[in-house]
C-alpha cells in the first residue's frame, strides 16, 4: 500500500520540509500533500474572479476556493498530520482536525507540551500525538513499512 | 418540524442564555443543548475513572468522556451555532465546525468582526455568520416558523 | 407510517394549497413542509445579519440562510413534490431535484406537458410526473393509506 | 494529484474547448470529462432500445441512457464545473449542481452576472462563481499546482 | 424499542394476516407494514398520471409509484419478511431481499423446503429461513421480548 | 474512464460472450466481471471447507463462498448488466437488480418482452431495458466513448 | 435528549442489573437494551426454525437469530458498555466493539485491571474505561443530565 | 480484479506464511496486507512519542499507533481473513470481525473445531469458516480467478 499524508496547518515553520526529508531519508511509500502555504496567494485565492470590497466576503471567496483543494485532499487521504504552533489562531487547522475525525481519517497532532490543555479536544480524537516532526517520521516509518 | 440546536463554544459569557430566552420569547419550536459549560466539570469528567498523574492523560480521559456527549448531541442536532469570544485558544470550537461540515450538519458562527480573517475557513463551511445573539434568534426564527 | 411531504418550486400559484386542502379532504397521514414562499422575504433572509452592498453577496447570504431550512426539510422528508411553473428560471426547483436524486429520497414532478422536454433529465429520476395538484393528491393516497 | 474535471451544462457555445485548452497551456494535471454534447444524438440516446411514441417516454429512455454516463461521470470526478448559458432552460445543470451539493462533490458555477439572481440557490452551495472560462482555469490551476 | 416489520413478496395467500394475528396474540411490539396486496390496483397505480398506451411504460410507470412507498418502507423498517410461494415469478420479492442486503436491512425468508435451491443467494444474506407464519411470530417473539 | 461491467444472471446461453466480442470489436474501453458461470462448480464452491450431510446447508455455505465474489464485483462495478432467460426462477439475478438499486449502481436489463410484466419492479429501477446482447453493446458504445 | 444504552458482554453477573439501578436511583434519562441473557435460550434461539443436526450449524442458525435482534439494538442505541467477565472467551463482546467502533457509536468498557493488555485494541476504539458499575453510572450521569 | 487480502489475528504460527506461499504457488492475483505481527515493536509501538509509566496509557497509545494500520488497511482490502488460535485471549481479532462486519467487509474465518462455539457471533457474520490455510487458499482461488 501507498500512503497519500496530509500536512495541515501552521505554515511559519519549516515543520513539512522536516518531515518530507525525513520520510524521503527513509525511503517511505508516501506522496505528502498539503494545503497552500504562501501566506498572500492563499488569501488572495479568490481574487482572481473580482476581489469583493468588503473584507469579510473577500475572505470568504478565497477560503471557498482554498476548501476545493483541502477538502478534496483530505478525503483522500490515508492519514494527516495537524500542526499547531505557539502563534497564531490556527482555527482551521482545528477545523481540519474536526473534520477528519468526523469521516474516520485517521490523524496525527503535532505542537508543544505548552498547548495540550487547549487542545485536548483535538487531541483526543487523534490516534497519536507527536512533539517533534521526527517523532511523525517514526510514526510513518511504523506505520507504513514496519514488517 | 422541532429542531434541535446545538450550542457550542465559549463558556464564559451568557451568549447561551441570550439565545435560549430570545427563543422562548418568540416561542420558537426548537430544544437547545450542549457541552457541559461548568469548566472545572469538564476538566474532571473523567476523573471518576482514577485520575492520572500525567496532564496529557488526565485531559486525554476528560475530553473523551466529554466527547460521549458532544459527539451525540452534534449528530443528533439539526443546527449548530458556533461561538467564539475574545479569550482562549477555542480549538474545541473550531474542531467542531469541522466535525459539522463533514457530516453535512449546517452551523451558524457567532463571533465579533475582530476575528473575520483567522475564522475564514470556519465561516466559508458556514451557513451564516451573526455577530450577536439576537441575530441568531432572527435566524432561527426565520429558519424554523416562517410561514 | 405518517409521511412528511417537501413541496419544492413555483411559489406564484396555489398548487401547495390546492394539494394541501386536497389530502386534508381525504384525510391522508401527511404533514406537509416547504420553503419560504413569500417571496421578498426570501430575498432578504440574511439582511437581519446585514445587509451587503454587492448583489452577488447579498443573494449568496440570504440563500444559505434560506438553505438552513430547506437543506434541512428535504433530507428529514419522505417524499418531495417539485413545482415547475410556466414562468421563471425556476433553477432552484431543478437544484433540489438533484439533490433528492442523489440522496434517494423519492420525488415527485409536477409541471405541464409543454416542459416536458427540457425537464427530461429532471423526470427521468422521479418517481413520477404529474400534471394537476389533484394527481399528485391521487398518487399520495395510493402511497400512504391504500390497503 | 491528479484531477478529474466534470464539465456539465451549456452545449451551444465552445467554454469547454476553452477551459480544455487553457489546462492544456499550463499543464495542470487535470482529466476534462463531459456528458455528450452532440444535442440530437442526445435525444436519441434510447432510440437504439426502441423508440417509443410518446414524446415523454421518449425522453424518459434516453435520459436515462445519458443518466448512466453522467451519473457515473459525476460521482467519479473530484470538481465539476456547471455552466448556464443565456439560452434555454437549462434545467439539467441545475439538477447536476444539486446532485454535486449533496454528494459534497464540490462544484464552480460559470455564467454571466446578469443571472445571478437566478442562481442564486446553485451559486450558494457552489466553492466558486466564475464568469469566464480563463477564470476557470485560473482557480484550477491555484488548487491543483500552486505550491 | 417497538419494531416495525415489512412484509414482502407473495400476495395470493394469507400469510401475512396469519403473522399479523399470531403477533396481536402474542402482544408482540411491532408494527407491520406491506406494499399494496391489491393485485389489479397495484397494476394500475399510475394510470391516474395517464394511462400509456404500450405495456412496458404502463408497468413501468405504476412500478415507480408503487416504489415510492415499497422503498420508503423498506428504508424505515427493523426487519424484513419475504415470502415465496409455490406460483409465479416473484422477482420483486427477490429484489426486495437485494436492497435489503445492501441496506444492511435484516430480513427472514419464508418458503418451502422445495424451493431452497434456487433460493441459495436469497437466503445466504437472510438472517433466517422459515417455513411457516408461525416460526416467524416465535422469531419475532424472540428478538423483539425475550428477556 | 475505463469502465467495468458485471455481468449477472443467466448461465446457460451465450449472452456474455456476444456482449464481449461486440465490445471487444468496437474497442470499448470496459473489463467485463461475473460471477463463477460453471453450475456445478457454483453449486459445489464451499464443499472444500466440508460438505454439509443437509442440502439448505450445503447450499447455505456454497453461495456465502459465491457471495464473496459476487458482492465485491458489484460493488467495484461502474454497470450492472442483469439478465433474464426464459427458464429457471433466476431469483439470483432479480437480487442482483435489487443490490444494485440500493447501492446506486446503475443497471440495464436484457430479456425479452415476454417477461416485461413480470420483471415491471427490476426494469423500474433499472437505466435500460435491452431486448439483445447488441442494444447493450450499443448502449454501453454510446455511454463510454461517445463524444 | 432522551438516551438508549446497549449493554452488552458478560451474562454470568448482575452487572446489568446494578446499572440499571443505579440510573434509576439518579433518575437518569436513559433506557436500557441488551441482548438475550438467557444463556441456553440464546443458544436454541434458531432451535425454533429445525434444530440443525450439525454443531456448527445449529449455532450459526442460532447466532443470526440472535443478530436480528443484538445488530438492530446496535445500531439503535446511543451509547454501548461493554463488559468483559474473568471467564470465557466473550469474542460476542470484543465483536461488537468492532461493530460500535465501525460505526461511530461511542462505547464504554467495564473489565478489571487484569485484562488491560489483552484488550488493549478494544480499549483504544473506546470513549472510556470503568472498573465498575458505579462509575459506568457515573459516566452516565455526566453525559446525560450534568447541567 | 486484483483483490487485496488482510490477514487479521494470531501471530504465534506461520499461518501467514502459509497462505502467502500457497496463493503465489497458484499465481492468484492478490496481496497480502497485515498488521505488525512482531509482538514486543507492536506492544511498543507509540514509545517513540514517549512512554507512558502507565500500563494502560502506554498500551493505550501503542494501540492507536498500530490502529493507524490496521484500521486504513481493513479499510482498503477486499477480504479479511481472521485467525483465531489455541491460545491467548485474541480480542483484537474478534474485534476486527465486528469492524469488517459493520463495514461490509467480507471476512472468512480460519480456526480449529474446538473454538467453534464460542465464535458463533463471529462465524456467524463471516462468509466462510476454514479450518485450515490450504482452505484459504482454495476459496481464495475460487474467488479470485475461477472462471
Amino acid at each position: 500500500m501507498h500512503w497519500t499524508i496530509y500536512l495541515s496547518g501552521e505554515i511559519h515553520t519549516d515543520w513539512r520540509d522536516q518531515i518530507r526529508a525525513g520520510a524521503e531519508a527513509r525511503d517511505l511509500p508516501v506522496t505528502f500533500v498539503s494545503p497552500v502555504t504562501d501566506h498572500p496567494a492563499s488569501d488572495a485565492a479568490g481574487d482572481v474572479l473580482g476581489k469583493p470590497d468588503n473584507g469579510f466576503w473577500r475572505d470568504h471567496q478565497s477560503s471557498k476556493v482554498n476548501g476545493i483543494r483541502t477538502k478534496s485532499l483530505i478525503e483522500n487521504c490515508d492519514i494527516a498530520i495537524i500542526r499547531f504552533g505557539d502563534q497564531y489562531k490556527q482555527w482551521n487547522a482545528a477545523f481540519d482536525a474536526g473534520y477528519c475525525a468526523a469521516l474516520g481519517r485517521p490523524y496525527i497532532t503535532l505542537h508543544g507540551e505548552d498547548i495540550v490543555h487547549p487542545l485536548k479536544e483535538v487531541d483526543a480524537s487523534a490516534m497519536a500525538w507527536a512533539q517533534s516532526p521526527e517523532q511523525v517520521v517514526d510514526v510513518l516509518e511504523y506505520v507504513t513499512i514496519k514488517a
